[in-house]
């Protein structure tokens, strides 16, 4: 059911690379990207802060942008291998019919704005200015140690369309979610392990969460407590818990615009074409299907438009149980 | 608002010692310790499986009879440390018109059963067999690595009156619940740590849990992956979380009977006589303190009666903020 | 000083795939690498022993073959892409007037044995059978949960020519140890982290180690507490320690034959062309640059031959500064 | 072979409480015992500052004390339960015939400076002003988030004679050390885990290290690198390693003056009075019993000398193997 993968896409897109966020105040949302996750900041501007990973060489993984408007998401990038890609994709989007053009931004080098079908923006570059890699510093660790971003997970009202979309570029499912013929989440990648771009069905365009990766599973710990300590403890939305598809261990923390942020262990490794997908059954899976509660409704619902988008209602939403219908089965249960 | 601690009590009780469950199924709550919990085996007959956790040299923490009726918990034992406190013990209880009788037990030096004035079932003695500890057999290690039995958590119906009582005995409070002037818990010690026996508000007399240390917060993911793969994810009732008096980590399960054990990962130390309790108000203080969801409606109610007490209601029972309130406060604020 | 990068190389080997021992019992082996690493069998016949890591889908990352006489290494085996990549590796390696031929591997898909130009043996294929990920089967885990095979060393006469081989496959340095002009230590990668292959001047060719994963750092812990459980803890050669290049936690162990097994907690993500290499510089580098005691002289000349390779005398042996020359200076300075 | 234990002693010793130090630079150890160890700073005057660890609520556990003259160890503190303890013990000690002098200590209640028969210098309070604990701060966390003094150890010329004087005292083995019926080492405690004071045999009196617990064992590799990064990589004297007697994970650090400091992770429970302290054979025991390399000659033979204490030699020295011995052997194994 999942579809074709053009092993010899028309051109090569690498990685998920950085995600720019408008946030209402730039001060605040910086104190939380590095007090709670732990990020350090590259550079600051007037209206821009660039954050990125301890592990991470490349100049920012996170753009906070003040806005005086909504706290949408102006783009997701993701990074090509040669120069010569980004002209390659320029024609591909071209011929696709699709939006495609070139941008200044700084601390990158040539960059592409481009839309895939549904209107979701993306970003395409082939290289960032570096800085050192932070991940021995420990001295100057903060928050859960966030080491670098790992992928994005988008809404569509289409996911099998927009899987075929972006397996077209070479992004195949290391795990997907399915009922019965009808795909509802495709966890997708480009880089060797399980993700790059996880697409699940529901009213979008819109970034559900990006991820950033943590060493070992007590900082997802001190991510918890961090955010108790700051002031966020009801911005711990889900988790901490663990994943069915991929397994990893996770918390959900909504920044202070609401935009939702991934902390998750590891990822195994991915690369072989030999491997196939792991399907889930969406019958019979629950977001817990490991252990633990599951997510709430919001969880499920709410994420973060795209900036100029248009929003497209899904034809077929998604009907998980949540938290709340969890509890009022276990309230109905009580004598 | 504290009760006068007896620090010179007529007898020396060191600290919480085993306790002793009713269980349906004896081969299935074992696998359940063993698996999940990680404790070891140190005997077993047709009726009894006595367990304990890879630190400790003493014969059992957890004793699992089998039952063909109510799961109840028969006794939770204390240690003393004198066999001439037993005699104490006996001439206390008596004074105090409270049940008193001497028992012969497996594995245990001489035994007495005695009674707090609410009808909790306890168990006193001075000594037992001994066992290596396992705690470097790391090639036996099964489950969450439980280390050793720490602490009991009972209802009584009146806080107040129960650590008074308990006060007497040397226990003293490392923290505390309270409402105004009213005591709703009580979080007291025997041995340097914070805790051989918290104390809530609620009908009972009942064991509302009983508490086995981990080494690492792994542990604790461990414990609930474990669970999940056992068949028990429905039993991960609370957690992972943070506690607000205390400060661990923990998580509850319930067995396959329901009994709750949690496991946490450590505690501070006391001992010392001029540091105050901490003090925790109701009004301000709910279980999702530090970050988290409530816990649900159950962990605030259900209880393991002990075998044969009379059950007596409270005056003033708890009224927390459940997972069940929180949720439907959630829902109301949905569009 | 590094040579060229070819990175549109002739055929796409995209990881350290496995690696093939000739051990003296067998039986002895595989319980180490069970038991202390935590690899699982996927297979034995007769003469042959199959495992992988815990997270690994493919067939095996080390074979383990029954021998009579020295206790070799057969071949270290990478993966190409595509099936075709095989054939374009054929046609470069004979272009170049270097062993290649086509072999029957068992679980292997077609298989292609090739040599560098130092004798190195290796094996490419582009597929495998699959088995089953076990990465969250904890109730089957042992040993120090080795997650997947990450990378070689070997010892080359040659580091600057070998590196400059590699490198015309596309292989790139992510560091890489330098004295002066004269290149000792190239720690090169395809797959998106930090190592496929490092190569350390020495007489060669030879395989210094092969390396797995673990998640967390308490496993490096673990294995050391089972070599010494099981009887090998002679057999912790080097560490726990801090590496100067690659900046991992290891440890690492010598099997029952002497061949030397890595275990480390992680990599940074490599992936992106602008970033440079990092320096080290042999100058000022001892192997204990972080912390801890200098590796021992064994550490630094004790190598697995491959079979049948003619040992080449390099012409500029390192002259590392070794725990036993520092235990000299640490004496001489004792009153 | 034991001396035998008062369990009834004379006065009632709780806990090792602190230890008083001079040293040369006082800014510098400050920063060593913060940005490594990760103590608080409690207070800090000209001369003097107090230190504790996250864990305590106890004023200080580490006094520094600006010195012109040699690095000594001024005193070693331990707690009684009763201000009248301290009368009890100031009559022992007259009694014995040992020094014995009220003083007066900033920050504690009535203090007493006594000596045990060779000379080590004790103090003994039975209260001190408390602070808040600091230990769920955890953004105020530095280094290696030292909890809470745990330990001693100390030289003394006639191990069974010091073991003898502190059994009067109430002091448990838990552990010994014994070479055919000679005593060499005296793991030994009053509150309920492994360890107060140890006491090894070797010209004394002198401190050979104290120590502080960590949370979890991925504190000890931060130990170390923060070692590193902070100049003092040359520092980690030993580990780290796994104890053999109590066997619990360490490393030990020397301060800027050389004293010695161990970070370990845990200790199990004692308390109960009918478990056999557990015996380790010297002909048999090295110091890597478990595994990893033995402990250096320094960290054998070099000791804190207690301040104005006349050094005693013992009549048998340790004959260990150290790393220098063991690696002579290594050498002479090469070919």
């Amino acid at each position: 059911m999942l579809p074709e993968v053009n092993l010899r896409p028309p051109f090569n897109i690498t990685r998920a690379s950085h995600v720019v966020l408008h946030v209402a105040d730039l001060a605040k949302s910086r104190e939380f990207y590095v007090n709670i996750v732990g990020l350090v900041v590259s550079d600051q501007t007037e209206d821009t802060c660039y954050l990125r990973g301890l592990a991470e060489a490349c100049h920012h993984s996170l753009v906070l942008v003040q806005s005086q408007g909504a706290a949408t998401c102006k783009r997701i990038g993701f990074r090509v291998f040669f120069e010569e890609d980004l002209d390659l994709a320029y024609a591909f989007f071209k011929a696709e019919g699709l939006p495609a053009e070139w941008a200044e931004v700084a601390h990158q080098g040539r960059t592409l704005h481009v839309e895939d079908p549904y209107g979701t923006k993306l970003e395409l570059c082939a290289s960032m200015e570096t800085r050192p890699r932070m991940y021995l510093e420990i001295e100057k660790f903060k928050g859960a140690h966030g080491q670098r971003l790992d992928h994005y997970q988008i809404f569509s009202p289409d996911t099998h369309a927009s899987c075929a979309f972006y397996s077209r570029l070479g992004f195949r499912n290391s795990e997907y979610l399915a009922h019965g013929d009808q795909l509802l989440g495709a966890f997708m990648y480009r880089k060797g392990t399980c993700l790059d771009l996880a697409i699940v069905q529901n009213d979008g365009p819109c970034l559900h969460h990006f991820a950033y990766t943590v060493s070992e599973s007590h900082n997802i710990f001190t991510a918890c407590d961090l955010a108790g300590i700051y002031g966020y403890s009801a911005s711990v939305e889900r988790g901490p818990g663990r994943h069915g598809p991929g397994g990893m261990l996770f918390v959900y923390l909504r920044d202070p615009d609401g935009h939702r942020v991934e902390l998750f262990n590891s990822h195994y490794q991915t690369i072989d074409i030999e491997i196939e997908p792991v399907r889930w059954d969406a019958a019979t899976l629950s977001t817990n299907v490991r252990w633990g509660l599951p997510a709430p409704h919001r969880w499920y619902f709410e994420a973060t438009p795209f900036e100029g988008a248009v929003q497209i209602a899904t034809a077929s939403p998604p009907k998980p149980e949540t938290l709340e219908t969890y509890v009022q089965k276990l309230s109905a249960a009580q004598p």
